[in-house]
């Protein structure tokens, strides 16, 4: 059987200001409906006899892997929260003992979640090319056949045939200057190491039994010391943080004897900075990409993306990048978008907070948007998922009024308990013992007015919480 | 007496998106704390023996230059609302009767609201010069000696010298070419057309009668048919409108034999475009000029103004113009801001509202701004002024909440009328009639949550107005 296993690692501020930590590239959808994350899932719930995928990722995005699931109906066949980052081998390594303990003959279908791929027919074939060179023990990795002379990526030099459209890897060689990767693409017989592998899970186990045992181990022990929680594998911290941080390619590729590469074009783009976006993305006639509400007189060679309420105009610009969002407005040329880590950079070093969160911030329960601030008031439109609840809580500086927009909320105020409906409003005095909790089947929006002197996050005292945050 | 009089006739498009239809450039503080309009009568108010300065503005804007007079503490000479625009012929006019009326012997300082004049003394040693003509029945207009072979003004050519640094007109000539423009330059005996006058009253009136006797019975007609309103004289539409629709330049100033001209160089501008901003604006090293929040990586010779609570960064950008407002953002090469008019174009042929109004919009009574909006609600943050209040009112399509975050309100909701406090709600349901008072004297700050399925302006019938819109 097929196990897709999506890593979900990435930090990803290379496309900020959309993306933020606690909303990295593969959660945004950056064209059409649906996020890399869940395109993902979709492209490896194609395939054939594939299993529900098996998610590692971070134990911040578990609410938003869970919920992008969820949205696109995909059964999950595990979420593995990594309690810190050790890089991809101890990753797979996870997900490798997570499978093998419902399937001892499982394959794994290894892809990043954050990977475009326009040519899903080029790439179904490439995997079952792979499936069946990984029957024969090997550990294949999906080789872009490339289209320019890229210096971002490192390359594969591929050997002898092995049949299938499969070939020995020679030689990984890492991210060249501009004449070899001109050189490379000449040849004809290299091609960009992509992050995507497929093998058998427990050949994986082996061969990091052999090159890379403390890896191994620690990712043995803190699995079996994982827990268990609603559809997530919490793994443990002490023995996940024990192993040392390895990519795939280092631990296992580059060691074992059976690495085999499988050439593939299939439109595929790890989308590492706005310009990659750029392009990929279908332009118009004048090479410009436009999301959302834009006005353009003489662009060109452009990428405009406007968010919520909000228009962009340009007059006369070329080969610009212009990212709108809630809070922060990019404006880059386009072949200086790499700068974006300068700003961002200046962001941390200022203790500022845009390149963590965005305005709307997801929570479990749902989300909330601060969309008016004062000198004593805040307001925040809140959304409450059906059969969410937030914490039963108290805030030792601030009073709250909350007026129900859609749906209904039922209300906890101190020993009072009931239903708030649509244009029906209440108050929770400061002190006040509280909760909100949707038991509908609709989601529930309401605005809440803050106010007090303070109105900082950490007001809170968490008396209850059925996400365990109390 | 010398009697200010100001110009504030600008629509105001060059500088959109912070100049609207509704708030033109005039109003906009642009640079430090004060609008152009306020820096103006500011202006006027520091010469000498110059009396209270009479405003001449369309009634759209009747609060705004109340409130941004009151706002610098100085008292007004009147404030006459030009029913529909006829340029600036008979709005002088207009000033001139109104100030005849209380001072026979008077003379006017004619200033559009909109100009920029950096060096205040040079502009002060000009209108003395230009009074000491006046006394000998000169009708002066101020000269700016050209920095630059500007194509976008019309010149004056100076003749025989008058003493007091005047001479007397020659000629007028329209914009040039750039080759006639830059000739000017180097012949020094051209000046800029700045729309700055300085005349007796009686003597302008008496050019009217001779030259153009139709503005001037015009004028004499609607100012004696005018109603004064509080600080305000509503000029006589009917009246008014019969006028032709004439300049100063070509009504008056190309026909009479009594032109003069004094030269000034007092670094003036008319901030035509967001470019002639940037260049009389002061800058950093690399050639930018910052406004609000911004973060600029490798950015030259560019304007960037960021609004509240939002951020603006640049990477690797040079000559342009950035501009951010609550609902829309600009992003132009410099040298292609006069093409901002392509976009409002747009926007009108579209029938959207982002020419006409900000998202804060204002009102005479105070203001609001649409800081939420859902399918079936809408979240507006108002504040009323110390002892305004909105009209008595309901609506048919929805319901209101307020809930007061500063100050204290008075409300009246149906047979009820009673004071909200800082942090208390009330709710008006559809179809009340209620009216929002601000009896204290600070500001009242609430927020409104607005639910029905219908959230338009016209929603409201108004039942009584202390501002006439009943």
């Amino acid at each position: 059987m097929l196990h897709p296993v999506i890593l979900s690692g990435g930090s990803g501020t290379r496309l900020w200001p959309l993306s933020r930590q606690n909303q990295p590239k593969q959660f945004l959808a950056l064209m059409g409906d649906h996020s890399l994350y869940q395109e993902t899932v979709q492209r490896a719930n194609q395939l054939p006899a594939a299993q529900p995928p098996v998610t590692v990722c971070s134990e911040e995005h578990r609410f938003m892997v869970g919920e992008q699931l969820q949205a696109v109906g995909i059964a999950s066949g595990g979420i593995l929260l990594e309690p810190v980052a050790r890089s991809t081998a101890p990753a797979i390594a996870l997900a490798a003992l997570h499978v093998l303990a419902r399937d001892p003959e499982a394959t794994l279908l290894v892809m990043p979640a954050d990977h475009l791929i326009a040519d899903e027919t080029a790439f179904r074939e490439a995997v079952s090319a792979a499936a069946r060179l990984a029957e024969d023990g090997w550990l294949v990795t999906f080789g872009i056949t490339p289209d320019y002379a890229e210096t971002g990526y490192g390359y594969i030099l591929r050997g002898e045939g092995l049949g299938e459209g499969g070939y020995r890897v020679q030689r990984f060689v890492e991210k060249p200057d501009l004449a070899t990767a001109e050189r490379y693409v000449a040849e004809g017989v290299y091609a960009w190491n992509s992050g995507m592998f497929l093998f058998r899970a427990r050949r994986y186990l082996d061969e990091l039994a052999q090159h890379a045992p403390a890896i191994l181990q620690a990712a043995q022990a803190a699995y079996a010391s994982s827990k268990a929680d609603l559809d997530f594998m919490r793994i443990d911290r002490d023995a996940f943080a024990a192993s040392p941080s390895d990519s795939i390619d280092y631990a296992v590729m580059e060691k074992t004897s059976r690495a085999a590469v499988v050439p593939v074009s299939c439109g595929w783009s790890d989308i590492g900075s706005w310009s990659s976006l750029w392009s990929v993305a279908e332009r118009d006639g004048d090479g410009n990409r436009y999301e959302g509400d834009v006005i353009a007189v003489d662009t060109r060679d452009s990428l405009v993306r406007a968010s919520d309420r909000r228009m962009i105009a340009t007059i006369g610009v070329e080969d610009l990048v212009i990212v709108d969002t809630a809070d922060a407005t990019l404006v880059a040329r386009k072949d200086r978008v790499q700068d974006v880590k300068a700003v961002v950079d200046r962001l941390k070093a200022a203790g500022r907070t845009e390149h963590l969160f965005h305005r709307r911030v997801y929570r479990p329960w749902g989300s909330y948007d601060s969309i008016g601030v004062g000198s004593r008031f805040q307001v925040k439109k809140i959304v409450v998922k059906p059969g969410a609840a937030l914490s039963l809580q108290k805030h030792a500086h601030r009073a709250e009024h909350w007026i129900v927009v859609s749906g209904v909320a039922e209300v906890t105020c101190d020993d009072k308990v009931f239903d708030l409906h649509e244009n029906e409003s209440t108050y929770i005095p400061l002190g006040s013992v509280h909760r909100l909790r949707n038991r509908g089947t609709e989601p529930v929006e309401l605005i809440e007015v803050q106010s007090g002197h303070y109105l900082g996050e950490d007001d809170i005292v968490r008396l209850e919480d059925v996400y365990g945050r109390s």
